[in-house]
């Protein structure tokens, strides 16, 4: 995207109700929507995030699957889930909203137990071993999403990388977690709900062109 | 293979010194050789294994590289380590044996803290989630593994496998086990063991010669 039409996007982003950016600073020093966001949306519906939303597809496909629900994309690149914001606006969706800023700042954005659902899609697996940390379900991340998550609350991965599903069923199962579903190839087996079959994003477009199998995780942290 | 060639294989197995096939029964009954393996070799030196050894090229190759050292190579399939027993014999390696049995039985066949290091060569990744309890680095073979093992006794995975290279990093970390090197790459990056280099077997090299990326990690069980 040329750098001019990236400062269109960045400024038609400020003039959007369903959009949220704020200071870095200000999320650390007591973010103004952490367990206050029933106030933006104007009603105590469910929450369920998109982390690491891109151009926001499944935020915007999950909020016209579930009206009853309220959908925040979060993601540090804003022209990306302009995109996003733009549709959801002119399809008037007001379960919707995009939050520019940092994952790793996941659990100073939302208080305790204000989550119900979380999904990471196609997330960078950082198969370097040195980039565990950034790996965005190793443990530092899971306690994270512990934090903001109600009980029982539910993290679903998709992604295309056999090494990110590896790791994080690895992972889940060396904690002790509860893993309710896993699938290497969702497309070709039974039983992924219909919200992993029916969205698809940007690049998973790509790789099932490319004949890439998806997997999928839904998992619980205990 | 022909079948004709396979017989001959195994006719000639049973000739050879360095091959032991015991029954299932016996081995469950007690294995002669459970914490006797000195006996088989004349000597006390450190006992390395070779898991699923296939036609044995690490097993063989490590030996080469280390006469101060002990190698089995277990694996269900003697027509296919044969070619391995066969080149042990010509070439007079008295460090070399093959054991053929099932590999979940390793616990019943090694002595409480017998092997010093054990080496889990190309495994089948068993990617679908109901395959895990035949993972060769699951809990439960972890926890054989360990019995067997010395304690601080190494295990080596080299994979091809994105998948199960990711699994076991996921489950090491999980349960907290030590991860002494990991590499996703390791033809790419420096640091793997000459063994890692230097020895390749007949489905690595079928993958080189695809441009697969080989992975390779080095863990001690706590």
């Amino acid at each position: 995207m040329g750098s001019k039409n990236k400062l269109k996007r960045f400024k038609e982003n400020e003039t959007f109700a369903n959009v949220v950016q704020p200071a870095r600073e200000d999320v650390l020093a007591g973010f103004k929507y952490k367990g206050n966001w029933a106030s933006f949306f104007g009603n105590y519906n469910p929450i369920v995030l998109e982390l690491g939303c891109g151009k926001g597809e499944y935020t915007v496909g999950l909020a016209q699957m579930n009206a009853d629900r309220n959908h925040i994309g979060i993601d540090i690149k804003g022209a990306r889930f302009w995109r996003g914001a733009k549709t959801a606006l002119e399809q008037e969706l007001n379960n919707v909203a995009f939050l520019r800023t940092q994952i790793e700042l996941v659990d100073h954005l939302f208080g305790e137990g204000e989550v119900s659902e979380i999904w990471i899609t196609f997330p960078d697996p950082q198969i370097k071993y040195k980039r565990t940390k950034h790996r965005m379900t190793n443990p530092v991340f899971l306690e994270r999403y512990k934090k903001i998550l109600k009980p029982g609350g539910i993290i679903n991965l998709k992604t295309d990388s056999e090494y990110m599903h590896g790791y994080t069923l690895g992972l889940l199962q060396g904690l002790g977690h509860e893993i309710i579903y896993a699938n290497h190839d969702v497309y070709k087996n039974e039983g992924a709900p219909p919200e992993v079959l029916e969205i698809q994003t940007f690049y998973e477009n790509q790789y099932l062109e490319n004949g890439k199998p998806i997997t999928y995780i839904q998992f619980r942290i205990n």
